[in-house]
């Protein structure tokens, strides 16, 4: 795919697969805002006031159908936005295309290499000479990421001249966001520089965008507020639960057409994710063995009737793997070939490293038979056994399947809009440091209320003589923060 | 679709999609094959001897990866074969093609008309001028149907010179029976008496269609043995419960991406079908409500923690409706007027007229919007308020998803296979008269016996003492017909 | 216990525990008759004719508070009642005291020896000089074994004059009813044979029972006919299942406060019993394994995510084993010996046979150690290691729990009202052959009918156009007799 | 009762109900050990030192089996403990008779008045002349409470003569709490400020002795350190959770047999103990309705397939009722009239006030018939229709049944082993402020490992890499403060 900036007959630039397929997505996004009551009613509220007004905003999230809910509530608020999505597999090219004609500036489609990725990270973060964006919707950290890489270059490069080296890095990826920056950093040394001075600050959606985050603030090297919108209650406890519970088997059965019932099913990882993958696997009929390093989480699998082992126990005996750990080498090519024959093995958790999937490809002699796009079979030589990897390694929901359901979603994305709200509202108030925050559990429960009329739910009220007795307001919030619900 | 006749190099005929598929059918029909121990099973242990040889066996039976391998089986025993569908939405055009190139002639593609499904079922029966199939594998009685009603058109020409008058129907689907059997009859009065001079018997798959052979047993009207396949307990107990199980969240989750947590979903009829469905909607997190006629059944729902009230009750608040009673008129157009905006409303039981699709069909004013094939928003023009309907009311886990997964359709086929092998080797002994019948147990504990150890399970075998004090043979079979499972 | 009849002011006899528990009984008959809705609507249907005006009926059948309910049943139609319990753990000595006083003659209490268990069925079956019972409630067999036995050994005593030899048999329960028989022939050699006279039938509860009477059907020695109650559709699949999932983790619970979540559980046989213990277990969170001969059973506990292995291979790590099979010799002394310290070893299926007590009391320097009735820990003198069997290897939810709960006794026990009205209503029609017969389907629906409405279910009616289509009567039956549920 | 203190031939001090039980309390609290790793860990880990020694442990927390095993690990680490119970039907006599005879002196009994449970708690605070404990063990803050109170009431009366006057509330047991005081104070005006100077910390058990404790916090009312056990994860997230899964249906079946299948049930309250009862309730078969107050739990509910409504909505269709809020006046006599004949109303939350029992008790012409002790009937006189209350509304699990089984329970006491030996270590470190705190994670999950290997479970190891790519150390803590789990 020529990597080529395209324009609307309006003039707002966009790169997606297929232009024709806008209508398609409409159609479906139309069906998403009837399951999205949190975000409909953010525009209700919000919309008459246009907070967002002159708010230029950059997303990195996969660019479903659920996104350009997202993206079309952000600009019914007022704000311009480009986007990109987060993930090479995980783009709708029906959503991205409806978004792009319609609203919002799209540089996303279904399959791109890592080269491409990185351009459409850079495309949606470049808003022309004055700098970047005001805000940014972060998930799983790259954009941000890219920033805080080329900041440090410009710095370096200022300092001393000197330009970033991939070949420094063995990790093929860093190597395209080093050679991105350095290439950038010919013709506008100040490029990054000037999107951090302008930038308010980013919301990010994941665990594994917010460890970075904490990592930057603990090394005093975050460069601009950020919320962290992964551990609102109704995020993860919603989504990464909920959500992974629906969109597990659908990705299993969407590439595989696999029994899921009668099967051993290995989770590694017992965390919210985890929880919701064996939870799913369990109810569908399969018997779940969960791997854990963390003692607690491994009582609580106990306590669900799963058996705790490692996964060297059961490498040779189990039909589906699944990772879920947000932790690399999980899943390496000597235990990929010790599996059963059409043994399948995806990841849910995290980055394509939880499996070993270097090691998978450059492992001698195998051989790669694509049944269809994100469903391989890779034979081992010496036995001429295979083993099914889906969606290359990375997220299989999003790869081989739609990501999770509108409903869901709309949980975590009304956790973004209120964060993007809130630090715009804030940002010349100095109310957020270069720091990580959460949001305060008052907006926590509010999106929570939000979504229980769709689901035909009444909430009891207290009284003012209950409320004084647990020490709570009437109107909440009614736990303490370290509630663990 | 010019409905002509195409050849292999080979001389093979066939109608399909697109035979560009067939490999790509061809590497889904592998992974199959290690899902479906037993009919792999009956390759090994009767492959060799070829006991099919000679047979023409004819199919109308959904054209699908699992059904490619039901037929390679039957070629591999020996059998000549030529398939349709028993469903115009049914086919997966990969693996017709597969079968078309490799196998068998096949005459099948998703989404078929009425017309088109016909002529296929006329094509799949017509072996040439020597008359018809020695056997049929049937699924609903659809090919069965057109050889009674080609016969009784037969007799009734040859005595009265009648030929049959389409319009002596109002049901649209048998009008076009009606038609095809009065073109033929022009030109060959006797070719259904001829097929049923040469037929050995057919082995149906599914309720509807041996509800059908009882009703002719009753009625002194079958031509031909039959052996119910359906009430098999390794057939009825596990395809119609595990497999729904398996694919209504799947033809769900395809259709729409709905989340399924959180909503309330109605199962109208609460049988195997039934029971399968509710299970999966309530491990996924919906609130159930069954809709039953029979006490018993309705107080299994309950014992399950479902609420059981009729369709009236709830109609106007559940977000998805499913229809599984094998019965017409379920779900009528005056109830899906009351429904709330977008609800949901599949079949996964019958026939199309489980719904009352020619009442909304014809609704004034009513208008359809279709999002993607199978999937159709129908918006009243009263309230402008849609439901989604999937698959055109027709069975949605085959229409919307893949039909049942390949480990449980292999103890349904194996079944196919055990029935086929027993009618051909008793064609000539009178074993089996124009009546219908049932395997005998202890081949329906084979059946299961073969799909054990893909699962890892071992048996426990009965001592001689214990077997003589519970009365039954070491090596069973261990139940009384009687018993229910 | 001395072996001495009492009798109420009214004259009726009994031999209960303590009459002074009668009203602790009566209040929890009122209310058991609440959760009863079965057997209080055959008071308020048949009370008013009075049927069983002038018919004796003797029961042999857990004497608990839902038997109460049962025998009041019985009497309130006009029968005279006596009864003894099946089980020498089973009965509740206040539901028997309150039975005793208020409305029939009662033999029985918690903790038997087999000699007074046997003393109390010889009570129950004897009326006096002209006979014994019209009918029989029976459950196991034990009533019907007993007049078999009386007979066959009257007939060889007026042949022979020869007298039954208890020396001749090594089983120890079997001696005591030999010697019963033989001291009973001094003084009335025909008192079994007046029994069998009089006798119109016995409508029997249990599986077990049931068993026996098929084969003595089978080898033409059944002496009066029997209706099968078990195989009604609303006993085995409803008291054998439900009932069992709840009153397994009650009598465990009760027994040994053991926490299920986080244990490994084996559940021998996965029948109706099976099928709810392990159900039961894997809701309160243990990792249950299954143990099967039948591979039909074997694969649908696959199919619900259980996994199925021998008894031996899993027998030094489960933590609780359950015996389900209605077979002999299933956890051997040599299994119980490799157990973990405090393994759990109890039997709801069937005699206490189904574990090896007699190998286990008789084991060389084996310690019993009493934790409370019911509850004993048993030690073995290699290892020092306990394991813990409950209710003395019999019935576990009878000995240590209360038994099935009222809900789905009232099931069972409207069944066990019907098929006695039945019998003596075709008393003297020779309807009734001395064969085994089951109540006809539209009874069984009847029953379920009867316990909707308590659970605020609402059934649906066909139409008339409904109910043709599947050709069935619109009042039902609703199945064909193979039906499986 | 009268209340003397007794005295063991050794001397040690107590009052309990039938020290004859004391054996067969022994063999329970054998069998306890088993299932409680963690003490048992702590003992062969701290023993050898003796740590606690010199220490005298005061404990308030249900006098159980379970706490045997914890009272035992306290002396088996050095310390001397004097316990009452915290729950006026908590106690199991046979556990407090085994512990009084054997190891420490224990003030308790099933069924105790207000007035008994009041003199208990001062018993086992009153260490003689020299001051009180230097530890306490509370669950619900009673001790706690009656410290705070004391204290407070000697200092108005050092500083104004005036004595607390029981008639200034109408709370009837915070009557018997100042009546205790005042007349102490005649005696003793130093009493508790003695006990204050001497002791080093509570630990405190439960959600309500917590939430007091930080209103002291709040206030700077607290008199000294306190550790917040309750909120470790490995006791809310397992004995709330797991435990009350376990025991409200075991409090249900021994109380009432009731078959919870079918049955419409309201579990008020959504937190850790609803989720547990809800869980339960649903599995056993039941339909669950919630109520809540906050969005966020109300959003899990429906997640998990359950209806939230409010009381009113439901009150007179269900048919069991319990409360787990926390809170006061849940089920109000106005709800308990509404209800249909003989449903069960209980709870498992927090005190009586949580169900208005004392609307109940003076309702006009309302009749109370005792079932059986902790099981009522409460007739009202213009329906005659009654509810059952369980426990007199206080906790069901522990009046009706035994409470939390061993292995749960062994989490959360094993966490107040670490937390008195922390208190007791750091007692002159200053280490711990007149605060409330919790464990450090590091000592949670150390509780959840020793919990592991009794279930079999084996861990997975970080490699030093991946520890590094998470950023945690390879032994752990593993995850945030914040996390969830």
């Amino acid at each position: 795919m020529a990597l080529l900036v395209e324009k609307t007959t309006s003039g707002r630039e966009y790169k997606v697969k297929d232009m024709s397929q806008a209508d398609f997505g409409r159609l479906e996004i139309e069906l998403a805002e009837v399951e999205m009551p949190g975000l409909m009613s953010c525009r209700t509220e919000f919309g008459p006031t246009q907070p967002f007004k002159g708010a230029r905003i950059t997303g990195s999230l996969h660019m479903t159908i659920q996104t350009a809910v997202l993206i079309e509530t952000l600009t019914a608020l007022g704000a311009e936005v480009r986007w990109c999505s987060c993930n090479i597999f995980s783009t709708q090219d029906h959503a991205a295309a409806a978004i792009a004609r319609d609203s919002a500036a799209v540089f996303a489609w279904k399959g791109e290499t890592l080269q491409e990725y990185w351009w459409c990270t850079e495309r949606a973060l470049d808003w022309g000479p004055d700098g970047g964006p005001d805000l940014i919707v972060d998930d799983g950290g790259d954009a941000t990421l890219l920033i805080h890489e080329g900041v440090k270059a410009e710095e370096e490069y200022e300092k001393t001249g000197k330009v970033p080296d991939p070949s420094s890095t063995d990790n093929a990826e860093f190597q395209i966001v080093l050679t991105i920056i350095r290439d950038g950093l010919k013709t506008d040394p100040k490029k990054y520089n000037r999107m951090k001075e302008r930038l308010v600050g980013v919301s990010e959606e994941t665990t594994t965008g917010v460890k970075r985050l904490y990592q930057m603030q603990a090394s005093g090297t975050l460069l601009f507020p950020a919320i962290n919108v992964n551990d609102s209650v109704t995020k993860s406890k919603f989504d990464n639960l909920y959500g992974c519970r629906h969109s597990l088997p659908d990705g299993l059965m969407r590439a595989t057409d696999v029994m899921i019932a009668g099967k051993v099913a290995v989770v590694c990882g017992y965390g919210d994710v985890g929880k919701g993958c064996a939870a799913a696997l369990k109810q569908a009929g399969a018997r779940v063995i969960v791997t854990e390093i963390d003692p607690i989480c491994a009582l609580q699998a106990l306590m669900e009737g799963l058996q705790v082992l490692t996964l060297e126990d059961v490498v040779s005996e189990a039909d589906i793997f699944v990772t879920t750990t947000g932790n690399k080498d999980i899943i390496m090519v000597d235990h990929m070939k010790k599996m059963k024959n059409n043994a399948i093995v995806c990841n849910i958790g995290h980055f394509d490293n939880e499996i070993d999937m270097q090691g998978l490809e450059t492992y001698p002699g195998v051989k790669r038979i694509t049944i269809k796009p994100q469903t391989d079979r890779w034979v081992f030589p010496e036995t001429n056994s295979g083993i099914i990897v889906l969606a290359e390694g990375r997220l299989m929901n999003l790869g081989c399947a739609t990501g999770h359901p509108s409903f869901v979603m709309s949980c975590s994305f009304t956790n973004q809009v209120i964060a993007q709200l809130e630090l715009w509202k804030e940002k010349s108030t100095g109310k957020y440091k270069k720091e990580v925050y959460v949001l305060p559990k008052h907006l926590d429960e509010k999106v929570a209320a939000l979504h229980l009329g769709k689901l035909g739910a009444k909430l009891t009220k207290l009284s003012k003589d209950q409320a004084d007795y647990i020490s709570v307001p009437i109107e909440g919030p009614y736990k303490p923060p370290h509630y663990r619900y």
